[in-house]
């Protein structure tokens, strides 16, 4: 493939380590962020030393503070931003974006109050003649591990096969691989979704339980989620897939996991607001939980883990309670929820 | 439930934890087996400490090597008997028992050469005036957690939905509980291809590489172990599942697991009659790799993990080469498979 120049908005774990995987395949990579310190330290030092302490970068690696120059002239722009903060930077992207570009991003969650997906949100505030169809970049993939170029492999979805072989073929190398995949849907709803069970999984071992237990969460948890998701318009097997199993098996029982060490702090009984502070980062699955919650409700699928992790973060019930109560519910096959 | 008498075939680990969850449910449990100082050592010391050394049984559980005193007036059998055994008993079943019962299983692989699941066999062996349809007992559970009642989830499956409910009610309780499937096929399929993932797994692990590699190999082994059931019949949601994924992050994760210990092993460059010698016990994976390979070419089922394992173990092959040739393999769609 020639050389692509790419924009990568939001220079977090994720993003710095997506921007070194294109800046080894000799792509051109621009970093977008808004700490001027942190600009400045990529551009001088090449360090990013709040994610990565001991990672140096490629000087070739640019870091800008300011959107349009970070988007002159470039291929592909890739988000890489919380989720609460799509919405705002995808409508300062239109407003100073002037050619069409292939949009892709790589981040996990579901807009609190609105339920939607990012992809949903990157259309809805990007004009279609500015933008591709939008690419969702997802799977099992620690930046820890990413950055020192350990093997990874995700999932490049998108409506448009075309627009996702793009990416594939931007990214992968011998240490990096991308699988396509053409159900959006299921694909950014795994992802997200996902991040709960791992909260879940965190806290049962905070709580003392073993890797039956683990396993049998997580199980049950992709059960849940694949119930939702279906609802939702997922094809179930996409949960079986790198964006959802392969995603919360690394996500629920890696040692790199913040949903998980989240998770395991709240269940030895820390407080939310403490477990937040201490962590210092965004702990997706928390506000997921929420979300997922409320579709539940409104959709009226049954999903007893995410109830009994929602009622124990926002409402003060007794995490072992509620995650237990799942053992003495009434026996069921195991897929009632087809 | 009343109370029920139970015949527990092989007094293994597993074998062991399952005879103290029905003890635990109130039923009378035979636990038989044919080394005369360990059925001995249950019925005198109540202990089983090749398996668990510091466990101390209910005095509740007798132990017989006779098999016919074993099965006398029982309402059911379950074996949990190594996979390359459990024809040899299923005969000998056949020749003592004079009435009919319920026969379950617990074991996890496919008869060398023949193929064949374990249920086939016990249905082939054991005539039908004397038996229930078969019920498999399979899922995420290292029994070193269930003997210390740590919590545990599995499926029970058979095609006939009573006789799997009949072994739901049989072992479920506050700390194991049980689904329900009628997929037979795909769950005892899960249960024994899902070993071969964990050897991948525990190679990757020994050759340096991290979660990201881990759940990658795990996942897209999940993917043509998937495959492969299906053309033996399997429903590929299955293996989303209690006995696929949910075992697959058991045995692909955790430190119990003697097949992810094995490919340890394997990945660190022992020769595999040293791994096999030092661990002391059956690796169901190392067999399982054979058989699944052999079906594989059989039945023209794109297979790279479990090829690359076998001829790392039964080639001579470097297992390092071969698990990393799946990251030079041509890009592809993730549901190519379907």
């Amino acid at each position: 493939m020639a050389k692509q120049t790419v924009a990568v908005l939001g220079p977090g774990s994720w993003g710095t380590a997506l921007a070194q995987v294109l800046n080894d395949n000799r792509h051109d990579v621009r970093l977008w962020g808004n700490i001027p310190e942190q600009i400045d330290e990529i551009n001088n030092q090449h360090t990013n030393t709040r994610y990565f302490k001991d990672v140096v970068l490629s000087s070739d690696i640019k870091a800008y503070t300011d959107l349009k120059a970070a988007l002159d002239g470039v291929d592909a722009v890739l988000f890489v931003v919380p989720t609460k903060v799509t919405r705002l930077v995808a409508k300062q992207v239109a407003e100073v974006l002037d050619h069409k570009v292939t949009v892709m991003h790589a981040s996990k969650g579901l807009e609190p109050g609105t339920h939607e997906r990012l992809s949903t949100i990157l259309e809805e505030e990007i004009p279609e003649d500015l933008r591709s169809e939008i690419v969702v970049v997802s799977g099992p993939s620690h930046a820890e591990e990413t950055i020192v170029r350990d093997i990874t492999l995700i999932t490049a979805a998108s409506k448009d096969t075309e627009a996702a072989k793009y990416a594939q073929k931007l990214f992968s190398n011998n240490y990096f691989r991308l699988y396509t995949n053409t159900d959006v849907i299921g694909v950014e709803t795994a992802g997200a979704l996902k991040n709960i069970i791992a909260v879940g999984a965190g806290a049962l071992h905070g709580l003392g339980y073993g890797d039956n237990a683990k396993a049998a969460i997580i199980t049950r948890g992709l059960a849940e989620i694949t119930r939702l998701g279906v609802k939702l318009g997922a094809d179930p097997l996409t949960y079986s897939g790198l964006s959802g199993v392969g995603d919360l098996i690394v996500t629920g029982t890696s040692v790199h996991s913040r949903n998980l060490r989240a998770g395991d702090a709240l269940g030895r009984g820390e407080k939310l607001e403490d477990v937040e502070k201490n962590m210092g980062m965004v702990i997706e699955g928390i506000s997921t939980t929420k979300v997922a919650y409320e579709l539940a409700q409104d959709l009226d699928v049954y999903m007893p883990i995410t109830t009994a992790i929602y009622r124990g973060i926002y409402e003060g019930a007794d995490i072992r309670e509620s995650i237990l109560s799942m053992m003495t519910n009434e026996l069921r096959a195991e897929n009632e929820w087809r």
